[in-house]
């Protein structure tokens, strides 16, 4: 596992930086190695990507945690907070262009310099569920 | 980045194996090994997970690949291929039960003895997004 590119973000700090891209609002920039561009091939037709990335400035991880929504301790596994076993951070956003090996996104909850593992398409058909329950995130995941 | 469990499934073959969560109903077991079932707290109260893993049977990868449902090539970036440079999975299952350290699940569309490197909660107010184009998906994702 190597960065394939590298997130840069309005974000320097930890907690200045959005807890989800959902609530983010944020330009940030994708740069992919060159050695990886010719993978971005038709990537500029799709509105919607997963960044797959490491959390660079999370060392260690604790199993039972109080996320940033809550003040009650849950496990690692049931919560998306960073201090995980293998530290992967995983958001969508929106792609607003492509320039190269550089593409501009929407909607970026990263830290600047984080190293980016993988972008995959964000694709409903494959990707919505219904009739979900989200345990302790029920009354906490409104904007 | 070390396996936190292993993913149990009926698919043994990879060309029998389902190209997506969202079209497969089969049941697996994920086994999270025991240093980390802490970790799982309060999981049962959530109906859909996030699985992350390794495409541990994919040695090698490809930037432009003809996925599954095409006939072109497409970036591997812009495709869920798993001959990727970092291989890594997502699959979003249905969590039907938790006993211990050992969650069943419907929906898997993961090789047996996959590698289990992370769990998400599946959040619909962090995770759907709307206007969604797909690009080569477009007219290829309908099941």
């Amino acid at each position: 596992m190597r960065p394939i590119g590298v997130i840069r973000s309005p974000f320097t700090e930890k907690d200045k930086t959005p807890i989800q891209a959902s609530r983010s609002q944020a330009v940030g920039l994708v740069e992919i190695y060159l050695e990886f561009a010719d993978g971005l091939k038709d990537i500029e037709a799709l509105s919607h990507i997963y960044l797959l990335y490491a959390f660079h400035k999370s060392s260690g991880y604790e199993l039972q945690v109080k996320p940033f929504l809550d003040d009650k301790e849950h496990g690692i596994f049931a919560a998306r907070y960073p201090y995980r076993p293998n530290p992967l951070g995983i958001s969508i956003v929106k792609l607003l262009s492509r320039q190269e090996n550089i593409l501009t996104v929407e909607g970026i909850d990263i830290l600047d310099g984080t190293p980016l593992l993988d972008i995959k398409p964000y694709v409903p058909d494959f990707d919505l569920r219904t009739e979900v329950r989200t345990g302790w995130y029920e009354t906490r995941s409104k904007k």
